[in-house]
């Protein structure tokens, strides 16, 4: 009986992503020690997300409701549309505040490997609200690996027929990033791509 | 309002020792996915090491009991007590089974640039113990630090005077470790004191 609460907690931690069994040892005896600061904030965190977290019906977002607000937004540009791979991705733009478009959340990119094809993602969706919507510019801000590029390749020929603008985000050296760091391909990437000053 | 209890969670999750706040986005973002599966199951189980784990008034173990089942045990060694810094390294004395004694947990060990003195530290529920349950050996299983150290050598000068055995862990090459990569501490250590065949 002894330990069973605490191994039970510990493993269950431990499958989280990034974390293994020893950091997970580490979360928990942590959480214990400071168990009247942090376990009951953390259930409440929790259950607070578990009962109104929705996914949003139009762009696939988290939010309280659905649709979401950035959906709702009636001080964002209503003709343009991000499209990211996931969550995580409109996360880090909206961290810049320096997109004022709204989204669209693929769910994934295409894979040959990991057996992901068309009808896995969000894509007859994506083809719905640029008629409905009126969507006059695509912004493709998906990874830059070779996934990511036939995925790009893919929409943009659903797309082809279709009055819009269609762009990707632009590649090369990261700011302050080191020529000595960089693999071979971003450095002829960032040649060929090389601007007039 | 939006996205503020996700926010509230990813805070808090970042909090948490061996995490930050990318790790932490990974974590909310993957339980929100699988948010079936994964948050009841978590809140049940914090909930469950909330309500049920003491603090062991004998050697500061955590259990569901105080004192604790190692404690209380009739299958293990009375009379010997090994000292570890942390429950952790309780943990992993257990994990091995390869030791029989009981335990007695110092809460830390000395440190004059924490600031961490004898008074900080559990030393004398120690020395209480070693009179009234007979202690006959006390094994130091504190870190190979300077610091772990200077506790050990305190500890066993406070115990001069008593009849007990006093050990420390053996310090040398790790079972499978190389040479090169040893530091010249562990090898002038493990040169000095050699082993004849």
């Amino acid at each position: 009986m002894s330990e069973t609460y605490i191994e039970k907690l510990i493993k269950i931690v431990a499958k989280l992503p990034s974390l293994g069994s020893r950091s997970a040892r580490r979360i928990v005896l942590h959480m214990i020690k400071k168990r009247e600061n942090v376990i009951p904030e953390l259930i409440t965190a929790l259950q607070d997300v578990y009962d109104n977290i929705k996914v949003c019906e139009v762009c696939g977002n988290y939010d309280t409701n659905s649709p979401c607000s950035i959906c709702c937004s009636t001080l964002r540009e209503n003709q343009t549309l991000c499209v990211v791979q996931d969550i995580s991705d409109l996360w880090a733009l909206e961290r810049g505040g320096l997109y004022k478009g709204k989204y669209h959340i693929l769910g994934g990119i295409l894979s040959a490997i990991e057996g992901i094809t068309p009808d896995d993602l969000n894509i007859d969706k994506l083809l719905q609200r640029i008629s409905s919507e009126n969507i006059t510019e695509i912004i493709l801000a998906l990874p830059a690996t070779v996934d990511g590029q036939i995925t790009m390749h893919y929409i943009s020929s659903l797309l082809k027929d279709k009055d819009v603008k269609i762009s990707t985000l632009a590649q090369g050296i990261p700011v302050g990033g080191e020529l000595d760091y960089m693999d071979d391909g971003t450095i002829k990437l960032a040649l060929d791509m090389r601007k007039q000053l």
